[in-house]
Parts: structure tokens; sequence; C-alpha cells
């Protein structure tokens, strides 16, 4: 892994000397460094970044600022010490700039003590955008242990089985398939409970006739992919059925409206259309998709608002879903890379699941 | 569940009228919403709290907020729309008072536009310290199934795998062990890697000789163990097994200091006094310990500059170390929570742990 590129263009960006980056995702990507607590200053003029840690990190950063090929210096933050008067040694009489989504009021009152400091949004949500060779190979390979993990768990089936048993085998089909993490908590809902679009895993049983929403992905040194398949258990009513069509359809039209030069909003109408058509737009409560990396929600978020221009190797998730109250819900969702012409789908599981309404016998 | 109780004492400190709380685990004990976005704003005259969550945790609000008791009045933020808006609407022209540490600054100022703010500590964090008899009930069962893992990873025995085996399979034990999840990310750290105190799981191999860091726990609805072992495999240096016996006793005078009205750094003093006698207090790089709950490090933080007196139905963890560069390391970590006239351990682990230098045969 070289990550210097990424401090290089960060460096190269017409901005303030010195980018206050708190954000941990953010330090993780420009320096390689991936423990819970620090703070890293960039000075652009001389292209390094100074990372503040305290003594539990010094070791670790120092062996992952070697892997990252980074050019980082690091200061120790001594217990009881101030950061903010570290920062303002580096930084002596300039300025300092910050996003104000990435600062709490009181981190930024310190600071305002020691030196010099406004708010601006930060370049790096944009730069982390578009990925390089690396990430996308990283989350190809999440993307590809979501999609064994899956088929492994429907082997088993699922009629009989909890939501929560079943997040729980995921998350193990996962990890033992060499995931380092899930990517986020794992979402199965049944029946009536797949009409929240955020359920959380119960001890609801999935039964004959209903669909399960599993949304899931893994995570590989700090990639995450992110998937969703809707299963239909047994026979489904006329109802579900039809709610799968609609989305199914309503996917695949978002999936094709995917490409380089092509605004956000536009991916969302795509699909909004098809509801819109069957009168059931109302019934899609949530975003068309969103940006995925070291963060499971990154910019550009793929709504009716969105005026982000999608590039070559962008990766965004594409998860049209309808919720009836008392009903049942439906998502599908797949994981893609802006190319050129299109797209390049990550997700490679069959989209049209469904399994006995019997458990298997093993 | 009632959590009506821990609304009714946030009402009666004597503060502004409207507490902003942005903070989810505040939330989550407050309401029991458990949703990942969410703001709350508590209004002390009426007794009851607003709960603002977007059109995906609506049905999920409704029903925790049902099985938890608290007086919630539930608000949409529908898609597009100001938060702080809504906000506005509630307080009128009553000013909302929010803990600096507590809220970005491009949050602040958005509400700063649509209602008057500013900031003052919370005083969440001071009434979650003391933990009610369902809170300790939960850590004390998260405890138990970390203590159990543990001893099902030992009958399998250290060696001859390597760190990150090691942390999948404990955390996988946690789980079937009735965990909903682990509590944080397992630490497994061998040989020359326990010099570092937060070092993440590698593909390093346990040998004979090593010490081996294992730092982990469960948790269960929200609520959290923590606990540290470090197991002797084969035979260890005279070294290691020197700093396994003041990492032991310095571990067991921590302990004993525990209890209601001492102040936190005497906790620490009483742990720091044994390594100084040892000529060693340089090699113990971190503080003494934390109180746990829904956040695994919660004030107070037992340290030298510790002022916080200790009160009965605290959990704190006791967690002193011995760090040396190129050596290893040692740590012992118990959780305990204070009584009236001392503590009650929950970690039941004996500490004196120590695996044969080749695999068992299993």
């Amino acid at each position: 892994m070289n990550v210097q590129p990424r401090l290089s263009r960060l460096a190269s960006i017409d901005a303030n000397r010195f980018l206050l980056c708190p954000r941990l995702d953010d330090i993780r990507w420009l320096t390689g460094f991936t423990g819970s607590t620090a703070s890293l200053l960039v000075d652009r003029h001389r292209g390094v970044a100074h990372l503040f840690v305290d003594s539990r990190y010094v070791e670790r950063a120092r062996h992952e600022i070697a892997v990252s090929n980074a050019q980082v210096e690091i200061h120790l933050v001594e217990s009881g010490s101030s950061i903010a008067a570290l920062i303002g040694d580096v930084v002596q009489q300039n300025s300092v700039i910050v996003d104000p989504q990435h600062i709490t009021v009181a981190q930024f009152n310190s600071y305002q003590e020691k030196f010099s400091i406004h708010t601006e949004t930060s370049p790096c949500d944009e730069l982390r955008r578009v990925k390089d060779e690396n990430e996308i190979d990283l989350i190809a390979r999440a993307a590809s242990i979501a999609d064994e993990a899956l088929a492994s768990l429907l082997h088993d089936g699922l009629c009989g089985r909890t939501e929560r048993e079943i997040a729980q085998h995921l998350d193990h089909l996962m990890r033992v398939g060499g995931a380092d993490d899930v990517g986020f908590d794992t979402i199965v809902a049944t029946g009536a409970n797949a009409a929240r679009p955020h359920h959380e895993p119960s001890n609801a049983v999935v039964e004959d006739g209903h669909c399960v929403i599993i949304d899931f992905g893994a995570e590989i040194d700090g990639y995450r992919s992110d998937m969703t398949r809707t299963i239909r258990v047994g026979s489904v009513s006329h109802e579900l059925e039809s709610m799968f069509e609609i989305v199914r359809e309503a996917q695949q039209c978002g999936v094709d409206a995917v490409t380089n030069g092509v605004v956000g909003s536009r991916v969302d109408a795509a699909v909004r259309a098809v509801f819109a058509r069957e009168g059931v737009e109302h019934e899609f409560i949530h975003g068309t998709g969103h940006g995925i990396g070291l963060y499971i929600h990154e910019p550009p978020i793929l709504s009716p608002r969105c005026e982000a221009v999608l590039q070559v190797n962008e990766v965004v998730t594409v998860e049209p879903g309808l919720y009836r109250k008392g009903v049942g819900g439906v998502r599908i969702e797949d994981q893609v890379v802006v190319t050129g012409t299109g797209c390049r789908i990550l997700t490679l599981s069959p989209k049209e699941l469904s399994c006995p309404r019997s458990p298997r016998t093993i």
C-alpha cells in the first residue's frame, strides 16, 4: 500500500496551508494509521502530515506509517498535556482550517485559545469519492465474501430460524470467510418487520410466506461491502410478489442509470420513476444509494437533491425498497463501481432468491 | 425495563428548561431508542423528551419507547427538512443548552440560526455513572459471557495460532455464548507485540515463551464488559515472569483501593506505588481504569488527575499493565462494582493463566 499520492493530492489543492483532519477515517486514508484516538494536521506547503497520538498508539503509528509509505511526523501527546498546544507549536502564526462537521464545539474552542483556526468544508470527502485500484480491490473482495456467506447461509434455509440467529450466522460466515469484521450491523427483517428499513434483528421467526430482507456487508482493511437481498420464503402473497417485481425493476433501472458524468439525482429519479408509475412512490422512504469505502455512508447520497456528478472509480450502492406497514418490505441492493460506459457490479449474488417453507434437513 | 426514572432524575436537576442530547448513548439511556441517527430534546418543566428521527426509524422508535416506558414524543424529520426548525418549533423563545463535547460546530451553527442555544456541560455523564439494578445485571451477564468464552478458548490452547485467529475465535465464542455483539475490538497481542497496549490482532503466531495479552468483552442490550488476562505460554523468561508478578500485585492493590467515597486518583496511586517501588513506573503508559456501561470508556478515568469520588453502584475497570519494548507486555484487568465497603468483582476468570507450549490435540 502506498498512501503518499493521497497526501500529495490533498497538498496540491488550492487551500489554506494547514488543514486539520480530526476524523479517524480521513486519518486512516491519508496515513494508514488505524488507532481509535488521533488528530492529523496536514502541512500543504511541505507536503507532510503531523500525526498526534497518545502513548498507547506511538508504536502502532510508527509501524503503520512505515507500511503505508506516507510522509508523516508522529507527535506524542503526553498524558495531561494539550494537543492544542502541540498543534500551535507546529503552525506558529499560521492559521488552520477544519471542517465544521468534523470538530466539536469544545475542541474548536480549546484550539482557538492556542492558534488561529476557522472552519471550511474539508476536501477529503471529495478526494475520497474516487477510489484507487487497491481500494476497489479491497471493496470487491469484501463484496465477494458477503456473496459467498449469503450462498452458504441460504444453503441451510431460513424458515423456522429467528432474525437474530440468521444475522449471527451470516456474520460468522463472513468472518470465517476472510472478513476482518462485518461492515456494519447486519439487518435481518422478516414478515411485517421488513416494513422497517432499519429493523434490528429480533427473536421473530421466519415463516412460510415471509419476505426476509437481509442487508449486510463485510469489512477488509477498513473497506466495506454493502448488499441487500430479499428472500421469499415458501409461497408468498401476490401482494409481496408484486412489490418484489417492482423493486426488482426499479433496482435494475437504477443500476442502468449509473455511469461516468451522470448527476446523482438522475440515478435516484430512474428508480423513483418505476415506483411512481406503479403508484407506490410514497412507500420508498429512503435514498436510492450512497458512496461507500472506509465509511459505510460516504458522499454522494443518491437522492432527489443529489447534485454530485458520478466519476469513474467511484463506488456507490443502488438500493431501492418498498415498505408497507403490516405487510412487509422488499429491498434489493448492489454495490457498483462507476466506469466510463456504465458500471461494474461488485455484488454477484442472484436477485431472485427464495427458500423452502420448511427447514432444510442438514 | 423502565427508563422513566432516568428522565425524571435529569428533569429534577437544576438546569436550563431545555437540554439538547445529541449523543446516541444518552438517547438510548434516556429513552431506550437504539437507532443510529436521532436527536433528543429534554423539556425539564414538562418532564418529557422530544425524539427527532427520520422516516427509517419512526417505527422502531415507537416500538422501543413503548418497551422502555419513557415519556417521549416522537417527531418525524422529513427528508430534506431541517431538524433545527423542528426543535425551534418546540422551544419557541426559550433557550437550549447542549454539551460542547457532544455537538459539532456545523450543527451548533445551524441550530443557532433557528433558536437560542448555548453550551454547558451535560449532566448525563454524571447521572450515568451510577448504574441501576438492571444495568448492573446486564454488565454482570456480559462479564460472565466473557469469562466463559475465555475458558473455552484456553481449553483449545493458544500456541501455534495467530493473534487474529484467536481474536476471531474468542469473538465467536462470546456471540454463541449469548452476547449481542463484542463490547469493543478484541485485542490479542503476543510476544513483542504485547509491548503495544492497543495492538491490533495480526498474523503473528503465539510461540513458546510468549506472554499473550487478551483484552476483550461482550455486549448485551448495549451494556459492555471489559476484561484483560495475560496468558503465559510454555516457559516464559524470568523477566516476563517478574513483570507478571508486579502487575498481578499492582492490580490487586488497585482493586483493594476501590470503595465508596474514594477519590479516583487514589486507586491510580495504589497501582502506581507498586510500579514505583519496582522502578518500572515509566513502563505503565496508560490510566488505571475507567467507568463503563453503554459506552466502553465512561467517566471517571482513573488516572493521577482523577478528582471524581467513587460512588456505590458505579462500575469501573482496574487494569494496570507494563510494556517493555522488544520484550513484551503484561496487563490484568477486572471490572468491579463499587459497594459501601469495597467492591464486587464481576470478572471471575483466574488471573494466573498459562497454556502449554504445544497445541492441544483436539
